[in-house]
C-alpha cells in the first residue's frame, strides 16, 4: 500500500508539509498519491539511525545478510500486481518490461545473497609469522575487507527497480554490511515506496536492526544535498545524468571528510562497423541496431548513440537502411515529460551542429511524451573538431560518423570521453587489422562487445559496468555484477592477533 | 652523478633558471648541488611523453615489466655509496637507516616484479556463454584489470627511498602498466636524481619505451599543481601531510575529468593499554614504547602519538616511567629545519591546550635541527571535548590519555579521525572484554596491531597501509603491499570476443 510517507528505518514518517505527485506519461496526467518530501529533521534521523545501526549490522553474519537479501527478493515478488501497475503508471513502460526488470532485480538480490553467504568475497589473505627472520621477525598479518558505513543511494529514472530502491547499489551495499538510505527518485516515488516496504518487511522478518534501510522522498535537490553532506554518511551510489552525478561528486569532495561517490553517468557507447561487416551483413545489422537504438525508447545508459563507419557507397546505403528501419518503428512513450523535453532540446543541439545531416526522423505526429526516433550522419572530419556532437541524447537517437579511413576512426576513438561500452562489428578477415582499434577503444571504455549490441548488461562476476569519466566517477569499480560490492568496503589488517579474537574466516 | 637536471624520459633537461639546493640538517648547511626547477614546458613535455608512451607500455608483457622492475633494483644497488652518502647528507638520518630503507625499496621492487611476472594479480574471471539460456542467451564475458594511464607520484620527506622516487607508489604503478612522473621531493632532490638515473638506466637496459619514467625537480607548489591539473594525467600517489594531500585531492576533484588521488597522510596511531597490561609488564612496555616513539626521531607515519589508558595509580606510575625513558634517549636530528620548526609549533599548540600536562621533556640544549622528545598527559574528559589534541605532532611526541573508564575509552576511539593503525596492548584475561574496543577501533583504522608497536610496516600481501580519512584520501586501497597495485588499474570486460583477439591470460 502506498502511503506517501518516508521510511525512517522501520517507521513511517511525514513531518513535512511539502508534497508532490508522480506522473503517468502515457495518460499524460498526474498519479493520485501525494508524497511527503522528507524534512531536514527526517534526513538527520535516518542518517543517525543508520550510523547507530552500523555498529550492529557490520557484525551481522554473512548467512544472515544473505537471508535478509533473499527475503527482500521474496517480499518484492509478494507485492504482486500492485508493484507492476504502479511501475507502469509512473514510467509509461509496458508490463513485460516491468516484469523483466523485477526479475533482474530479484536475480541481483539473490546473486549478492549467494556471494556473501560465505566470506570468500572478502579476499582474505594470511601471511604467517616468521619469528626467526633476520634482521627482524616477521609478524603474523591477516587481511580482509570490511564495510565503510552508511551508504546513500540515488536511484535512476530509467530503472525504477533494477537500479533504484532495491537495485544493484542497495543490494551490494547491504550485502557488504552497510546500512542504506535511499533518496527516492521523484518520478517513481510510488514504486519506490512499495519496494521500500518490501525491504522493511524483510528486515523485520529476518531480525535486522532497525535503521538498516530508510527511504526518503524528495522532488528537489535539498534532501540529496543534505544526505551527501552529512558527516555520518560514508559513501554514495548514483545512477543518472552527468550533471547530477558530478554535482554529488563535487559536494562529496568538498566535505571535511571526503567520501567516495560511485556515479554511473552518461555514455554514447560507440559502435564500430567495419566495411566488411557492412558489405556482408549490412541489412541484418541495420535491423538489429534499429531495434537496439529504439529499445526502451532509447532510455538505456548503454544505448548505441554513436556509430563509427568508414565512408563509402555501401556505408551510405547502410546508413539509409538503418535510418529507414529505425524510424519505421513506432514511437514509444518516454518516462516523463521532462525527459521528453530534454530529448528534444539536446537532440536539436546536436543536429544543429555544422556538417550534421538528419537522415531520417519519425515525422508523423506523436502522442504527448512519445519520442520520435532519429538517425543523423556526419563526416569524421566535422565530428573530430566538434565535441558538441559527443553529447548523449537520451532517447532513440543515433549519430553515424563516416570516417575517411581507419586512421581517422582511431583518432576519433582516442578523442572520445570515457564510455561504459564500445562495440565492434567485424568479420573474420578484419581480425588482423583490429588490434589498433581494440587497443584505442579499450582505453576509453569499460566493456567491449564483439558482434553484438551494447544494450543488455549481464549480472555476473565478469561484468564491468563503469568506465573512464564521465561514464562513471570512479572507473576502478563496476556498478553491476558481484564486483560491485567492492565499492563499499575497505581492506583491513590484523597483526599478531590472538586466534580467539579473529573473525571466524581468518582463523 | 648528480647533475641537478630533470629527467624528461631518458633525457636530461634544464630549461629553467630557478635553482635550489638541498640542506644537510646535521651540519646545518646547504648541500653543494643546484637543482633546476622544472618549467611549465618541461612539465608538459614529460606528461605528453608519458601519455604517448602509455600506448606502448600498457601492452608490454608482465615478464618484461618484471625485468624492468628487477633491473631498477639492480641499478639502485649499483649506485653504491654515492646514494647512501647523498641520502645521509639530505636527511640527517644515519647510514644504517639508509641501507635498511634501500633494502626495503629493493624488496618492494622485487615483490611487484614477482607479482606481475604472471597475470594472476589481474583477478581474471570468465563467465562462459550459455547459448540456450531462456529467455535470452547468455554472452561469454571475461574480466581483467587494465592500467589507468600516466601516474604522478609525490614522494615523502621521511622516506627518500621507500616512499619516493622508486618507492611503493612508483613500483606499483610501473608494475600495473602505468608510466610514472615523479615530482621530486625538494628536501632530497639529490637522492631523487640518483634513483631516477637508476630507473632510466634500467628502462634503457630492458628496452622500455622512452617516457615510461620522468623526474621533475620542484621546490614550490607550481610543478605539482601543473602535473595534477594536466588532462593527460590519470592518477596521483602522494605521501605526506594532510594539508598537502588534501590540496592535491581538491585540485584533482575540480578537474574537468576528476582523477583518483591516493594520498597517505596524517595519523596519530592510537595505542590502547589495558590496566592488566600495565600491571603485568608496564616497565617493559614503557621501554618498548620509548623506543617506538623516538625511533627515526619520531618521523614515521605510524609513530604512536596517542596512548589511551584507564586512570589509576599504576597508570600514573607507567606514565612517569614512559616519560622518563623517552626523554632519556638522546635527541636525534630531524630531516630539515622546516620539519623541526613544525614539530615545535604544533607540539606547542597541543601542549598549550586546557588540561594537558607535560610530564617530561628533554631539557638539555640540543643542536640545531635536533628534536627533544616529549610526553604529555591529559584526562579523557578534557581530550574528548578538544579536537586540537588530536593533531599529529610529527616527531618524538606522544600524548597519554587517562580515561575514567572503558566506556570513555570507547567513546574516545569512536570520536577519533581516521587512522593508519591502532594498537592494543592487553593480557589474556582482557580478551573477553576486548571485542567492543576492537570493533570501535576497527571502524577508525586500517590495521590493528596486537601486543606490538605500530612502527614498521611489512611489505606483504596482507598489509593494509591506509585507513579512513585523513589517514588516507581513499580508504578502499592500501599504499603498501602487493594490494597497492589495485590503485592504478580498473576492471575491463570482453564480451563475446574471438579467442584470437583475447589477451593470452584470458584465452
Amino acid at each position: 500500500m502506498i502511503t506517501g510517507k518516508n521510511y525512517i528505518g522501520n517507521n513511517l514518517s511525514e513531518k513535512g508539509n511539502k508534497t508532490y505527485k508522480t506522473f503517468n506519461p502515457k495518460l499524460n496526467i498526474k498519479n493520485e498519491y501525494n508524497f511527503h518530501e522528507a524534512t531536514l529533521e527526517e534526513v538527520n534521523e535516518a542518517v543517525i539511525l543508520a550510523h547507530n545501526t552500523f555498529k550492529e549490522y557490520r557484525n551481522v553474519s554473512g548467512t544472515k545478510r544473505a537471508d535478509f537479501l533473499n527475503a527482500i527478493a521474496d517480499e518484492i515478488m509478494d507485492l504482486g500486481d500492485e508493484l507492476v501497475q504502479t511501475y507502469m503508471s509512473e514510467t509509461g513502460l509496458p508490463e513485460g518490461r516491468a516484469a523483466g526488470e523485477r526479475g533482474r532485480t530479484i536475480f541481483q538480490l539473490r546473486s549478492f545473497a549467494e556471494l556473501v553467504a560465505n566470506d570468500e568475497w572478502r579476499d582474505n589473505t594470511i601471511d604467517e609469522a616468521v619469528p626467526d627472520r633476520v634482521p627482524m621477525p616477521m609478524s603474523d598479518i591477516r587481511k580482509t575487507y570490511i564495510a565503510l558505513g552508511p551508504v546513500v543511494v540515488f536511484g535512476a529514472s530509467n530503472f525504477p527497480l533494477a537500479y533504484s530502491t532495491a537495485g544493484g547499489d542497495t543490494a551490494s551495499a547491504l550485502a557488504a554490511g552497510c546500512p542504506v538510505i535511499v533518496k527516492s527518485h521523484p518520478m517513481h516515488a510510488g514504486t519506490g515506496e512499495l519496494v521500500a516496504s518490501a525491504i522493511i518487511k524483510a528486515a523485520e522478518r529476518t531480525g535486522m536492526p532497525n535503521g538498516v534501510f530508510s527511504n526518503l522522498n524528495s522532488s528537489g535537490i535539498e534532501v540529496g544535498v543534505q544526505l551527501v553532506s552529512h558527516p555520518k554518511v560514508k559513501a554514495v551510489g548514483f545512477t543518472g545524468s552527468i550533471k547530477g552525478g558530478r554535482a554529488l561528486y563535487d559536494l562529496a569532495a568538498k566535505r571535511e571528510e571526503p567520501i567516495p561517490v560511485f556515479a554511473e553517468m552518461g555514455s554514447i557507447n560507440p559502435v564500430i562497423i567495419t566495411p566488411n561487416a557492412i558489405s556482408k551483413r549490412g541489412e541484418a545489422l541495420a535491423t538489429t541496431y534499429a531495434g537496439s537504438i529504439t529499445m526502451g525508447t532509447g532510455q538505456f545508459c548503454t544505448n548505441p548513440g554513436l556509430i563509427l563507419t568508414i565512408a563509402g557507397n555501401e556505408t551510405e546505403a547502410f546508413i539509409k537502411d538503418l535510418a529507414a528501419k529505425t524510424t519505421a518503428i513506432d514511437p514509444q512513450c518516454m518516462l516523463h515529460p521532462n525527459i521528453k523535453s530534454n530529448y528534444t532540446r539536446v537532440g536539436n543541439d546536436v543536429t544543429s551542429q555544422n556538417g550534421l545531416e538528419v537522415v531520417s526522423k519519425y515525422e508523423a505526429i506523436v502522442a504527448d511524451n512519445f519520442a520520435p526516433s532519429q538517425i543523423s550522419t556526419v563526416s569524421g572530419t566535422d565530428f573530430l573538431i566538434n565535441p558538441k556532437m559527443h553529447q548523449e541524447v537520451f532517447g532513440p537517437f543515433s549519430l553515424v560518423v563516416r570516417c575517411k579511413d581507419e586512421a581517422q576512426l582511431v583518432e576519433i576513438i582516442e578523442g572520445l570521453e570515457g564510455q561504459l561500452t564500445g562495440t565492434i562489428l567485424a568479420e573474420e578477415e578484419d581480425y588482423a587489422n583490429l588490434p589498433e582499434i581494440v587497443d584505442a577503444l579499450q582505453n576509453r571504455v569499460g566493456r567491449i562487445i564483439f558482434n553484438g549490441v551494447p544494450t543488455g548488461v549481464e549480472v555476473c562476476d565478469s561484468m564491468t559496468h563503469g568506465g573512464p569519466y564521465p561514464a562513471s566517477s570512479d572507473s576502478r569499480f563496476t556498478a553491476v555484477g558481484t564486483g560491485a560490492i567492492k565499492r563499499w568496503v575497505r581492506p583491513f589488517s590484523y597483526q599478531d592477533f590472538p586466534k580467539e579474537l579473529l573473525p571466524q574466516s581468518l582463523k
